[in-house]
C-alpha cells in the first residue's frame, strides 16, 4: 500500500502523552500510526523534525456571519486554519422578529440550520453547529428531533439580550434535551444586573472603558449559571457552562458538576491570558460578554481547568471592526472579539510556557475534550480511523501578534503586541494541507459540515 | 519492513476511545497502529476478529513471595499472564527484625530490591517494586535516592501490624519523598481500634466470619487514611491512597484531592465487586485487610471512580493456601486474596456489563491511569513507541470462575462459582504471546523489572 | 411598692432555660422577675400553678388586610391574641397601579405607613411593619430614610407577582439598606417557572388540588433564594430569608449564612407541621406560595432549625374565605392560610411533643429570634424593663382545632380537626390581659405601633 | 419580706441583652431581678452604678495542683475570685504508675474525686470536676456510674505523654460515655508528630524559644482532633474540643458539628489575644501545648467563635514557677500558663473594645454556654433561683496586668503589661462577696462542690 501522505520525524502529541512517531495519512484518514519505518510510502512525506504533531484544535465555539460577526465563512476559517483550528462549532439560529432582530419574520430551526450551511459553502476547515433558541415557541418541540437527527446535538440559550429565554421557557427545553441526550448551554449572565448597571453607569458619565466590567459584574454570571445549571439538573438534561470567566462562576460549577456526566465548562483563550487591565490598555476593543476580568479569576481558570471543573478551552470567536468598537461610548460598540487564529499559540504560551502545564494538557483543552464533549469521535484525536486534522506546531518559533495578519474581517486584535513563543507551521483537515507556515494553501469549500452524534458524558 | 506479529480484525480500545484497527508489533514495541493495508507484513498475523484489543492490565497492588505470600514469581505471574495482566508492582521490603518478621535481622532497602529482583527472576510478565518501609531507621534517607536511581520512585507505609511506622516517621518520610518527587503509599487502618476491636470480639467469643469486618471498621480506615494524607500534605509529598474501601475513606480522598496532583487514590476490585454478605458465604477465605463492606460501599466506589477522586483499580493480589484460612477463627488466619488472575474479567463484568461504563473507563482505571500515576509511560497504551503489552478480549465469552484453574498456589477463589462475561484470549509481553486462551505459552523469565520513572502528576 | 400584677406558681420560660418564679408588672412593663416573696404586692395576683410563663410570640411576618388578607386589624389581633401572639409584623405598602392592583394609582411608601397605621387603630395587640416595595421607583431611595426613621427598618420585595422586582432594581435596594443597616427580606420563588408550570399543569388539565405543589417546585424557590441573597451579599446588606420550606433553599441559606451577621431565615409553621399530603386531604384551603412540600422537607426545616440556619419560625398569616378558596380550579383561588391562631399550639406540639424539642427552644424560635432579629429589644423576652407581654400556657390541656371557633374573618383552618397538646390560658400585651382562656377580653385598640431599631446581627 | 443583698443602679448583662436594673439576693441565691423599686429592701446595697452586672465567670478548665500546678486550691481561687471567675472546673484524676508519674500505684478515679475534693477544702469559689482517665484499665467500666452519679459528668483524655490514652480504649471509654450521655473531651496532638519534631529540633540545636511551636504544628493537633471526634461520633458520644488554638482544627470541628448537640469546642483566651511572637518576647514562659499559633489563627478564633463552631472560651490555667520556665531549653520547662485572673479583663478587652463584640456575647462564650455545656444550670445566668454568682464589671477603668499582682502561686504573666480597659469591682459566689476591688474579702473554704447534671445539648 501507499499512502497519501506521511508526517514524520516529530513528536506525536495525544491527549495521553506525548511520544517520537509518524502518521500515515490516506483519504483523509489517518490510517497509520507509528515508526515511520512501520508506515507505508507515501505521496508526500511531510517533515516534521523538531516540531510537534497534534490533533487540529476543536473550537466548540465560533460566531460566524449572522447578526453577531462580520466574518463570511471564509474569511473565518481562514484564520481558523492559519491558527491551527480544524474544526469549529457555529450556530444555527432560529429567527425572530424584533426591534434588533436581522431577521423579517420568524423561522424554523432548521432552516438556520439550512441556511447557515449554505454561507458555509466556502468553509476551509469542518464545521458543526449548535441550534440556537431565539424565541419561546413550541414549534421547537415539533422540530427538535429532526434537528438533532440532522446532526445539530447541542443547543444554546440565552439569559440576556432581546432575544433571552425565560427560566420558565428554558426548563422546557431542558427536559426535550434530556429526552433525546442533548447538550444545553446558556449564555449565563443576569440581563437585568447587567441592564440596571449599565444603566447607572452610563447615568454617572462613566463612558471610559474601564468601567465596562462593572457594568457586567461576576455575580451576574454566577446567578444566571446557577439558575440554568440548577433548571438543568432538574429536567436531567446535560449541561455545558460556556464562557466562564470568573472564579465566582466556576465554583458554581464545581458545586453541580458531580461527576461530569451531566454537567461540564469551557473558558476561554481570553480569560485565561488577560485580565481587566486590558480595558485601561485597548479601551472598547476587548468589549466582549461576559467581561474580561480581575487577575485573581485569570488564576482561578487555570485552576478549575486543572481540577477538571473546566474541561475546555475556546475562544467565543466574533468579528468585528476595530471601527464599529471605538470612538463610542462602550455601550454603544458591539460585542465580542476575534481569537480563533492565535487560540493556539497564545494559550500555548501562558499554559505550557507560563504555568508548565503539559501537551498533553493542550490536546486535552483544546482538542480532545471538546470533541468528545460535543458528539465528534473522529476529531481532536490522533487514533488511526479518525479524520486527519493535524497541526504541525514549532513550539520554539516566537512570533508577536499583529493585526495585520488577520485573516478575520476583524481589523484588531485583542493580543496585539504579545510576543508568544509556539507557532502554527502547518494545517492538514482531513489530510489536505489547507495552511502552511502562515499561508492559506487550500480552496474555499474543502470544509464540510458535521453532523454530530449524541454524547455520552461521564462513562 | 516486514514486523514480527499484526494484531487485526479487532477493535482498538484506547483511554480514549474505541475503533477498529490493527497493531504491528516489532522487537517487543508497538511500532504502528491503524489500517492493516497500512501496517507491514508480519511474521505471524494475529486474528482478533469480534475481539477487543487492550492494552495489557497494569496492576500497581500486588504482592508476591515474602512474608505475606506462598506465590512465588513464576506462580503469580502466570495467574497475571492468564489474566491479561501484563505488569504488576509488588513490592521490595527493608528487612526488619521482630518477632513476627521473617527476618534475622534489619537490613538496607536497596537489599530488598535486589532481592526481590533476584527472586523475580522466574517472572513471565513485568514487574515494578514499591519500596517497604518497615523499620523507623535513618539509614533510610541515606539510600533513598540511590533506591529511587534503582527505579523503586513510590513508597509503601504501614499503619497497622508491628511494622507500623509512627506518624512522626512517616512525616519525616513524606518530608524526602516531596524532595525527589516520589509517591508515599499507606496501608491506613487505625491500627489501635482494629486490635481492640478484635480483642473484644475474641473476648465475646464472636468467631464466625461474619464477625470479622467488625474488627476492621470503616472509621478506622478514615481515621488513619485521613492522618496520613494530612502529613503528606503538610509535607508537600505525593500521596496515593490504597486500597480504599468504603465511603468514609473515599470522602477523605475527595476532601484532599483537589487537583490530582498531590493526591490520588485505588480501590481493590475485590471492594467494588463484593459485600460484606461474602462472609457469610465464603467464611474466612475473604478474610483482607481492610475487609470487604456494606453494599452502600460497593456503590461508592463506582461513584467516586466516576467523579474520578478514585482513578486505580488494583487487586492487592496475595497467595495464602486454603487450609492455612479455614478451620480456625477468624483471627488467626492470614489477610490477603488472590486476584490477578480474574481482576479483568471480574472487574468487567460488573463495570461495563453491569453498570453501564465504557470500555475507554476500563482502560483508564486497569493500565492507563495506574501507568501513569507510577511513572510507566511506555506500559498501559496502544501507542506506537511503547511496549507491546496486549490482551486480546473476548467482550462475549461467559466464563465461571473456579479454583481449580489457578494458577497461582492459593487453592482458593473469592470469586469462586461467579459467572461472568468477558474472557482474556490472548495476553502479549512486549510482543510475545505469554497466555493463549487459558494455556500459560511462554517461558519463565520473560519478564522484566521496569525502572521506573519519577511521575509528573496534574500536568 | 405594689405592682398592678404579679403572676406566680407557674414556671418561667426564657430563651436560656426554665425556672419557678414569679412576674411583677407594673406600668406595662415586667418590673420584677423572682420567688414571689421578694416581689412586691399587687393588685391582681395571676396564679400559674401548673403553666408555663412565657414571652408572648412574636411573629415577624403577618399580613392583615390590604390586597391579600380579608382580616381587619381586629380580627387578625383578635386571633393573635387568642394564640399567645403578642407582636406581629404586619406590610406597609407603596401603591402601585397596575391591571390586578387595588391602588388607582402609585404612592410613597410612607403614605402606606401612615394608611396602615391608621387601619390598626383597632389593633389588639402591639405591631411594627416591613416596608413593602412594589414599584421600581427612584423616589423610595429619597424617602427611604424617613421610613427608616419611622421605625420601619426591614423591607420586603417580591420576584413574583406582578409587582415582583427585577433584580436590577433589587440590588439598588439591597445597596441603600446597606447604608442604612436595614433588613432586606425577598419572596423568593422565581416566577417564570413558577407562571410557566402553572399554565402546563392548566393545559394539561392538572386542576386537582394535589398538582398545586408542581406549579411551584422546590428549586424555583432555590433559584430565586440564591439570586437574591447573593445579590444582598455583594451589596453588604442584611437578608432575611423568607418562609423557607424545602432542604433546597435551607441548603441555600445555610451556604451563604456564614456566621450569621448578614444571612437569616425563618420558615413557617407549616412547612414544619405539615407536608403536601394536605393538598388531597384538604383540597385547595392551604393553597398558599410557597406550597407545602414533601415530608422530607418537614423534616428538613426542623434539622436547620437546630442547626440554627433557620433562626425563626412565623405563620406568614393571610385570611381567605373558604368560598373564595373552593369550587374552583387551584390557579383560580387566592393564596395564603391564616394561622396566627393556632402557631404557638401547633407549633408546640410537633418540636416539643413530637420532637423533643425544648421549651426554650421553643421561645427562641417563636419569641427572641424575632424580636432579636428586627430590631425589637423590648419584645420576646421575660427580662425586667421589657414589655409585660406575656403568655401563660397550659402545657398539657389538650384541644383540637376547628375552624369555628377563628377569630380571623377566614371561615377554615388548615390544622382542622389537628388535637394538639398544649393550651394558651392568658395573654398580656404591655401587662394588660387581651385574651383569656379563648376568649378576648380587652378592647380593641390597646396594641400599638413599634418603632423598630436597626438590629445588629451577629455581635 | 427583706433580703441580704441588692446590686442596683447598674446595668444587668445576660446571654440575651444588656438593661438597667437590680438584683436581689438572698440565701445565696438570686431572688429578684427588676427596677429596684419592685425589689425588696436589703441589710446591704451595693451602689452598681456605671458599672456592669453580669454573671460570674465560669471557666471549665481550669488545673489546680496535682502533677501539672503548683497553685493551692486556696492560691487558684483567690486568682479566680480576683479575675470575675466563680466556678472553675478543674480535674479528678485516676491515678497510675510510671516513670513520671506523681503517684506511686494506679487507684480508681473515685478516690481522685475525694482526693481533689479534699484538696479543695479552701476553696473560694465553687468547682466542678471533669474525670481524668490516665490509665487503659476496665476497671474504669466498673466505676463510671458512680463518678458520673457523683457529679462527675464530663471525662477527659489525652493523646500525648505518659499518660495518652490509644484510640482503641478511647473508643471504649466514648461507648460508655454515650450510654450515660457523659461528655468526653480530650487533649488532642498528635504525640507522635510533636515527639519527633522535638527530637529534631533538638537535635538541630534550636533551642531558642521561637521553635517551640514548630514542635507541636496546628496539623498535630487537628489530625488528633479528628481522629478523636470521629470515635465520638461513631460511638455516638458528646464531643467537647478542648484548647481549640488554630484555624485548622477549628475546620475539624465545623465539619463535624452538625447541630451542636453532639460536638461542641472551646478555644483559650490566650489563642485568641496572643500570638507566636510571644515566644520572641517572652522566651519560654508561654510554653503551653499545644502552642500559641500564628496571627490567622487568632483571627480563626473570633470567626469561630462568631460562627458557633466554638461556643467557649476557658483559661486551661496552670501555675508553674518562672524559675522552672526560665534558663532552660524550652523542651526541658513545664508547660501551662495561669490566666484565670486575667480572663475576663483580658478576653473583654480583644473581644469587646477591639473587635466590638457585645457584651451579652461575652456572657455567652464565657458564662452561659459553659454552664450550659457541662450541666451547671444554677450558673452562668442571672435568671432568678439560680446562684448569686455575680461581677460588677467596671467597662472603663484600664489595668496594666503585672504578675506582682498574681494571687496564684505563678510569678509571671503572659500578658504581663498589657493594658486593658476593664476591671472586676465586685466578685459575688453565692451572695458572697469574695472579692472587692482587688482585694480577696472571704474566708477560705467559701467554695462548695458542684454535682454536675448530665447536659442535654441541642435541644
Ligand atoms: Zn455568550
Ligand atoms: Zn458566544
Ligand atoms: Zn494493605
Ligand atoms: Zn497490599
Ligand atoms: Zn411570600
Ligand atoms: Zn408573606
Ligand atoms: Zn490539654
Ligand atoms: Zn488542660
Amino acid at each position: 500500500m501507499s499512502v497519501d501522505t506521511v508526517i514524520a520525524g516529530g513528536t506525536l502529541v495525544t491527549a495521553s502523552g506525548t511520544r517520537e512517531g509518524a502518521l500515515a495519512i490516506d483519504g483523509g484518514e489517518i490510517v497509520g500510526v507509528g515508526d515511520e519505518a512501520a508506515l507505508p510510502d507515501a505521496d508526500e512525506r511531510v517533515d516534521a523534525t523538531d516540531r510537534l504533531v497534534m490533533p487540529g484544535v476543536v473550537d466548540p465555539h465560533v460566531h460566524i456571519g449572522d447578526h453577531v460577526s462580520i466574518d463570511s465563512y471564509e474569511t473565518a476559517t481562514r484564520a481558523a486554519a492559519l491558527g491551527g483550528v480544524t474544526t469549529v462549532v457555529d450556530f444555527a439560529w432560529q429567527a425572530y422578529a424584533g426591534a434588533e432582530s436581522p431577521w423579517d419574520e420568524p423561522a424554523p430551526l432548521l432552516d438556520g440550520v439550512e441556511e447557515k450551511r449554505a454561507n458555509a459553502a466556502e468553509a476551509l476547515v469542518d464545521f458543526g453547529l449548535h441550534g440556537g433558541i431565539l424565541r419561546e415557541d413550541d414549534d421547537l418541540f415539533a422540530e427538535l428531533e429532526d434537528v438533532v437527527e440532522a446532526g445539530v446535538t447541542s443547543f444554546k440559550m440565552y439569559t440576556a439580550y432581546d432575544y433571552g429565554l425565560s427560566h420558565g421557557f428554558m426548563e422546557r427545553v431542558f427536559e426535550r434535551l434530556a429526552e433525546h441526550g442533548a447538550v444545553g448551554l446558556v449564555h449565563s449572565e443576569d440581563d437585568s444586573v447587567c441592564e440596571a448597571r449599565t444603566e447607572r453607569l452610563r447615568a454617572a458619565g462613566r463612558d471610559e472603558p474601564e468601567a465596562y466590567p462593572e457594568s457586567r459584574p461576576d455575580y451576574a454570571e454566577a446567578m444566571a449559571a446557577e439558575d440554568a445549571v440548577r433548571l438543568a439538573r432538574e429536567a436531567g438534561a446535560k449541561y455545558y457552562g460556556i464562557h466562564t470567566t470568573a472564579r465566582a462562576s466556576a465554583e458554581v460549577m464545581e458545586r453541580f458538576r458531580e461527576d461530569g456526566s451531566r454537567v461540564r465548562a469551557e473558558t476561554c483563550v481570553h480569560y485565561a491570558t488577560l485580565d481587566d487591565s486590558v480595558y485601561a490598555e485597548l479601551g472598547t476593543l476587548p468589549k466582549i460578554a461576559p467581561p474580561i476580568r480581575a487577575p485573581d479569576d485569570v488564576e482561578a481558570m487555570f485552576e478549575y481547568l486543572r481540577r477538571g471543573v473546566l474541561s475546555v478551552v475556546s475562544t467565543d470567536h466574533v468579528a468585528a471592526a476595530r471601527a464599529d468598537k471605538e470612538d463610542r461610548p462602550w455601550w454603544e460598540g458591539p460585542f465580542g472579539a476575534n481569537g480563533v487564529q492565535r487560540s493556539l499559540p497564545v494559550f500555548h504560551d501562558e499554559a505550557v510556557n507560563e504555568r508548565s502545564f503539559s501537551y498533553p494538557f493542550l490536546v486535552r483543552v483544546m482538542c480532545a475534550n471538546p470533541a468528545e464533549t460535543f458528539g465528534m469521535p473522529e476529531k481532536g484525536t490522533l487514533d488511526p480511523g479518525t479524520d486527519a486534522d493535524v497541526v504541525v506546531f514549532d513550539p520554539d518559533a516566537t512570533h508577536t501578534v499583529t493585526a495585520e495578519e488577520n485573516a478575520s474581517k476583524a481589523d484588531y486584535s485583542i493580543y496585539e503586541g504579545r510576543e508568544v513563543a509556539g507557532r502554527v507551521r502547518k494545517t492538514f483537515v482531513r489530510g489536505e494541507l489547507v495552511a502552511d507556515d502562515g499561508d492559506v494553501v487550500a480552496e474555499p469549500g474543502h470544509g464540510e459540515f458535521l453532523e454530530r452524534e449524541i454524547p455520552e458524558w461521564g462513562t
